[in-house]
């Protein structure tokens, strides 16, 4: 991690690390499908998955016009902002974070809306396949960029 | 990757380079159940699992008394060995790689024992958990060591 990270990039870093203590596991950037990009999305123990959208300012969150379409692909869907948020804009159906650079926290808990099997077994094929990927392209920069 | 692996070492990242080339994903020194760590594990675009052994030298294979083992945590199982190792002395009926460090070429196709679905269900979100955390553990080493 630099020191130099973009807002929004920092909140994720924060959830990143949190959800790890909830015994999640997270990857940052990831695509569920082509022209959709989540910033921070986990896995629970027991295959639930959970997507998180880390806004760093009201400007950033009314420029997102397409997060209901994140909603089919997660189990539970969060906000993740910093503590200066106005949270009061954000749906009250959905979960909410207050996050910084270093941790997070759950202040609201997100409706379980769970994927059908068929969804979540691509999709937990798809992350391990991501995962595993970026740990290639990491360690042997020569295969090539890292797929999101 | 540092200069001085050791030989199983070398023969994994060959072999991990190469399945990258396959559009196979992988992950090294995995452990589907406790008291079993695989050499490489690889994870196809449709979700085959296959396990590849790498052994550098007879002696390293001879001292391997719980290969079979693994045969019932992969679809696919495969031998890695060096150019020079004796190949008679490996089963017919598992699949055999010839690799250095930097790539691996099939010389025998393993056969395909479909592990029972559950099974794979179970496999692909160990999976996607452990590639997951390795790069958290990479990321932020004050988050603890990474689990294999």
């Amino acid at each position: 991690m630099t020191d130099s990270m973009a807002p929004g990039f920092e909140i994720a870093r924060g959830v990143w690390r949190h959800l790890d203590t909830l015994d999640m596991t997270a990857l940052t950037e990831f695509t569920p499908v082509r022209g959709l990009r989540v910033d921070v999305i986990g896995l629970t123990a027991k295959g639930e998955i959970w997507i998180v959208e880390c806004k760093s300012s009201l400007g950033d969150f009314r420029s997102d016009a397409k997060w209901q379409n994140y909603l089919e692909w997660c189990d539970r869907f969060f906000w993740a902002v910093p503590q200066d948020f106005p949270v009061e804009v954000l749906p009250e159906d959905t979960g909410l974070m207050i996050a910084d650079r270093f941790d997070a926290a759950i202040v609201r808990d997100a409706p379980l809306e769970k994927m059908p099997g068929a969804r979540r077994k691509a999709m937990t094929l798809k992350l391990a396949r991501a995962a595993m990927r970026r740990q290639l392209g990491w360690l042997e920069p020569d295969l090539g960029a890292i797929p999101a």
